[in-house]
């Protein structure tokens, strides 16, 4: 009851498996690489040691999986490439099932992830976060591509709006998606979180249920609407882009709040 | 009868005044300057001649109006400064009425036009069709001047699409406005066409009501939709950006098609 009673319900206890943000939930991004939450290396540990099921869900499309899993590696976390799941790998997923050759539009150090995809002649547009390379030339080509096909397709890697660097404020991908759906008249198929096939392709990694896994997030929206829409539970923690104003949020409420991720492996841990 | 009968149509006796768009209507434009429409400048000089009044309604926001009808001039028009109705003077309006110092996201040639107004410690955006000045840097700056702000005001010169140039087409400031808009969740403020508060300024100016005045234009939602918004009746030309599909536009209908702008001068000093 302490802790608002969440930890003897029965859907606590019988999780099988949890799907964990990264960004603001195993670490703070910061310049050139980041700092761990207190306990979170921990955690991670103590998750795979009890023998639960992990899957790390991150909206991340700024580096390939490797590079990530390098940095977070370094920080001490227990992870490696196969447990994580990207949007960069979903998205070319649906390119090879759809035949769709894309022109891309994302960071450099991201289009190793689309080494084996068919580029040639593209029949649609992939946009992630590009950073740097959201030039005025770089926009208007992806437009030009999108506008010069019959059928426009967008697939954006993600949909935030901004997220924040030690030298300010950035305008994330959903921003310029906006801007090619509006030039274009499309609807952009957004792949990431909060999208529910991105979710269910986590559980199908896992190979759990959605009713016996449980998200761990710090964003409301993404993390914990979008896994609540799959019938998962989520957890939101108090640390990352999280603000107290989240616990008012019109349309989200999280199964239940922890401060940090050590704390949600505590309560959960005590359940099997 | 031959022109559908508008000719003979109560409203098109009454006309005190015309609106013009210029682009398209006027003249094509290219590369480095344009070219005028076949019959516009005898047009011009007529509709002036006729004792009609007229005023040139744009949203030309890449130039000073200056520059503008300098270009125009060169190319044999009767224009001059002060006959022009543009996005920037109707901003600078709002602007000093409202007390809002803009932070400026426009092409570096439109920026003399805000040289009267306070730009210190800025509460709004003001965004044109910045073209090259359309960098990632300088998105993000807006963007954090936008969202820092406890009422985020911003100010958009047009709410175009795109448009084409020599070298092929180009996103216009409604693609950038909606990428700030859903970054900020904010509304933008749209001046220029459609605007009816554009329109009513344009009116304003000649002294003529909406019910005697005629807009004339090649774009159906922007320069027919608009006028018509206001009371005006108003022409689409089959020259500049029209195309046959137009004709089948599911919201707005012009209240008749001529050719060109020579046709519709003919036809509307027949009446007088």
């Amino acid at each position: 009851a302490r802790r608002g009673g969440w930890e003897m319900a029965a859907w606590a206890r019988a999780v099988r498996g949890l799907l964990l943000d990264v960004s603001g939930v195993l670490y703070d991004s910061g310049g050139d690489g980041g700092v761990p939450i207190a306990g979170s290396v921990e955690a991670v540990r103590r998750i795979k040691a009890s023998g639960l099921k992990l899957r790390f869900c991150t909206n991340e499309t700024q580096a390939t999986r490797e590079k990530f899993v390098k940095k977070l590696q370094g920080m001490g976390f227990d992870i490696s490439v196969a447990e994580v799941t990207a949007p960069a790998p979903a998205a070319c997923r649906i390119l090879k099932e759809r035949s769709l050759r894309p022109h891309l539009l994302v960071h450099n150090d991201l289009v190793p992830e689309f080494d084996e995809i068919d580029k040639a002649k593209p029949n649609c547009v992939v946009i992630g976060d590009a950073a740097e390379n959201f030039t005025y030339a770089n926009l208007n080509e992806a437009f030009r591509v999108l506008i010069g096909l019959e059928k426009p397709v967008l697939i954006s890697l993600g949909r935030g709006r901004y997220y924040k660097e030690t030298d300010g404020l950035k305008l994330d991908v959903g921003a310029y998606m906006k801007a090619l759906e509006y030039a274009c008249d499309v609807q952009a198929e957004v792949v990431g979180k909060p999208a529910k096939m991105f979710f269910e392709s986590a559980l199908a990694e896992m190979g759990v249920p959605p009713e016996q896994a449980i998200m761990i997030g710090d964003d409301i929206v993404n993390d914990v609407g979008g896994a609540q829409q799959c019938g998962m539970r989520a957890l939101q923690v108090r640390t990352g882009k999280y603000r107290p104003c989240d616990e008012n949020h019109p349309q989200v409420k999280p199964d239940a709040y922890v401060n940090n991720l050590a704390e949600a492996v505590d309560i959960i841990l005590q359940q099997l």
